[in-house]
C-alpha cells in the first residue's frame, strides 16, 4: 500500500508514524510541504528512520497524479484542509485529514460534495468504498474509548446529559493561529475534538447549538479566541456543554486537561486525568475502571480501507462534528442559536 | 433579639439551629407552619432542644403581628416564599428566605419592589437598614469559601471562564416537586446555587443566559426536569457553564456531587468532592488548599443586623440571582437567548 503525505502542521502525522512501525506493508513513497512556508524536514527525518526513501514534491497534486497512492495523509495548512482532501478524494485516493477538514461552511460543503461524488465514481475500486477520516485521536485515547466502550455497553443507560471540556496551555503560538482566515478559531480547532465526544458518546444528532468566545486577554494573538462556551441540544432532548480555553497555567502538569461526562439514566461516567470514573446500580460508590484502547488511529483507517474492520470513524461522523464545530463558531460571531439543518 | 420561624420546607432551617447555639441572645419566640399541609412538629423538637418554648401560630401574620419578631425566617411552601417575606419585610422585620426567595418573576419584582420601599420606611430603625438574605448556604461552605477568597485576593488574575455544577440523587421526591406551581422547576431550585457561584466567583454582572431542560426519564415525577444546561455571558466576555442534573446515582458516595472550575488569565481553581485544587504560577503543578469557613450563615446574617460585620450575601445579590435563573427557566421554556434589563 502506497502512502504519500502533505505537510506536518499540527503535528497529529506523529499517529500515521505510529501505525506505520506496526503496518510494514504500508510504505511512504511521496512527500510534500504542501506549502512554499512550510518545509519537509520533518518528514523527511520520520522517513528515514523507518527506511522509507520517499520522492519529494514542491506541488502535492503532481504528486498524486504521478506516484498515483492509495492513501493520501492531510497535514497541510488548516485553510487548505478541504482542497487538498478533495484534490485526493477526486482521484480516487483515500484521505486520512487533520482537524478540523475545513474552516468554513463553504469548503465542508465542497469537500463533502466531491467525497460523496467520489464514492459512487470509485465504488468499484474497493470493497468497503472510498473511505475518509480526520485525525481524531481522542477516539483511539485508552480513558475516552474505554469510557465509550462502557456507554455502549449500557452502563450508565440511556445518555441524557454531556459535559465536555478542552482546556489548553497557550504556550508560543505561531503567526497563523493569530487570523481567523488561517486558523480557524477556537471553536473549530479545539472544540471539535469536544463536539466529537458529544456526537460519538451520545449517539444522537445534532438539534441546535448556542456559543460564545472571546479573544480578551489573548496576549497579542491577533483574534485567536482564548475561551469558548458550547451549549448543544441534541435529539431526545440530551444537552451538552464544551468548555474550551487556552487558559490552563504554564504552571499545570500536562498541556490539557481533557474531560468528559456523561450521566445516563443509569448511572455516570467520567473521563478526567487520563483515568475512567463510574457509578452505577453494580458499583459500590464510584469505581475507577482499568483503561485500554487496542485500536489505533491510521492502523484503524488501513484496516478500514482493507475490509478487516469498520474503523471507530466514518466520514460522515467527520461530517457531522465538522459542520457542528462550525455552526457553533458562527452561533458565537452572531450572538444567536443556531438550529441544524434550518 | 427575637426570631419567629416559619416552616421547614426544604430543610435549609438546620442552618437557624446551626447559628442558634452559637448566639445564646437570639430566642425563638414564635413559630408557624405557614400553610395547612405542613405541621410544625420539626420546628417544635428543634426548639425544645435548646430550650425555647415558643408560641405556635396557624396564622404566620398574626405571630408577626402579635410577637413583633426581629428577624424571621422563611421555610414555607416555595410558592409562598416571596409572600411570606415580603409580608414581614413590610412590617420592618429583617428575612432569611428559603431559595429561590420567588418562583416567579412577578413574584420577584413585587418582593423587590416591598424589600426597597421597606428599606426607606424603617431606614431610622436599624445601623445597617433592614436585611434580606436566602439560605445560599453553598457561600458558607469550606471549600466554596475557601476556593472564593483566593479568586478575591488574585490567584488566578481575572476570571475568564466558570464551569459550574449541581448535580443531585433523585431519591423520592414529595408531590409538591411534581408541579411547576409549587416546584418553581430544576433551573431555579438546584440552578440557583450555581448561578450564585457565578455572581459571587466572576464579580461581573449578568448579560445574557441560553438554557435548555428535559423532564425525561423522570420516574413519574410530574413536569419535574431532570436535567437543565445553562449558558451564561457576563460583563466583560466571561462565560459561565451550569450544568444541573438529579441523575447522580442512588449508590454514588454522597447526595450531591458539587462542582465549580474557575479560570482565570494568571490560574485556574476548581472544588471537586469538597476539595479546592489550585494552579497558577506559584505552584508547582496542582496544589491542595486547606479548606475552612469561619462564617455561619445564620450568624453572619445576625451579625451584619448588629452591624458587626458585613454579610457574604446582600439582598441585591439574592434579587440578582434569583432573577438570573428565572430568566434562565423562561429561556428553557422558551429556546431563546433572554438578555437582561432587555
Amino acid at each position: 500500500m502506497k502512502l504519500c503525505m502533505i505537510g506536518h502542521r499540527g503535528g497529529h502525522d506523529k499517529f500515521v508514524w505510529d501505525g506505520l512501525a506496526r503496518m510494514p506493508h504500508v510504505r511512504v513513497v511521496g512527500i510534500s510541504a504542501g506549502t512554499p512556508e512550510d518545509d519537509v524536514a520533518a518528514l523527511q527525518t520520520h522517513c528515514e528512520a523507518l527506511g522509507f526513501t520517499p520522492e519529494v514534491f514542491v506541488d502535492y497534486r503532481q504528486m498524486l497524479d504521478q506516484l498515483q497512492p492509495d492513501v493520501v495523509s492531510v497535514c497541510g495548512p488548516f485553510e487548505l484542509h478541504a482542497e487538498m482532501a478533495a484534490e485526493a478524494l477526486r482521484r480516487g485516493i483515500h484521505v486520512i485529514c487533520e482537524k478540523p477538514v475545513a474552516l468554513t461552511l463553504e469548503q465542508l460543503a465542497m469537500l463533502r460534495t466531491v467525497y460523496t461524488a467520489a464514492r459512487t465514481k470509485f465504488q468499484g475500486w474497493y470493497a468497503g468504498g472510498l473511505h475518509f477520516a480526520a485525525f481524531m485521536n481522542l477516539r483511539y485515547d485508552p480513558a475516552f474509548y474505554t469510557a465509550w466502550r462502557a456507554v455502549r455497553d449500557g452502563a450508565i443507560g440511556k445518555v441524557r446529559l454531556i459535559n465536555t471540556q478542552k482546556s489548553y496551555k497557550l504556550g508560543h503560538r505561531e503567526a497563523y493561529y493569530q487570523d481567523r482566515a488561517t486558523y480557524g478559531g477556537t471553536i473549530p480547532w479545539v472544540g471539535v475534538h469536544a463536539f466529537d465526544w458529544i456526537y460519538w458518546f451520545s449517539g444522537e444528532t445534532f438539534t441546535s447549538v448556542y456559543a460564545t468566545h472571546s479573544a480578551q486577554d489573548n496576549q497579542g494573538n491577533g483574534s485567536m479566541e482564548m475561551s469558548a462556551l458550547c451549549h448543544v441540544t441534541l435529539s431526545h432532548e440530551v444537552f451538552a456543554s464544551a468548555s474550551i480555553d487556552f487558559l490552563r497555567p504554564a504552571t499545570a502538569p500536562t498541556h490539557g486537561d481533557d474531560r468528559v461526562r456523561v450521566m445516563g439514566t443509569a448511572g455516570a461516567i467520567e473521563v478526567r486525568g487520563g483515568q475512567v470514573y463510574l457509578i452505577n446500580a453494580t458499583t459500590e460508590g464510584e469505581v475507577e475502571l482499568p483503561v485500554a484502547c487496542e485500536r489505533q488511529l491510521f492502523q484503524d483507517f488501513v484496516e478500514h480501507i482493507e475490509g478487516q474492520t469498520t474503523a471507530l470513524l466514518s466520514a460522515d461522523d467527520v461530517f457531522a462534528v465538522t459542520e457542528a464545530c462550525l455552526l457553533a463558531r458562527q452561533s458565537a460571531d452572531e450572538g444567536r442559536v443556531i438550529t441544524f439543518g434550518g
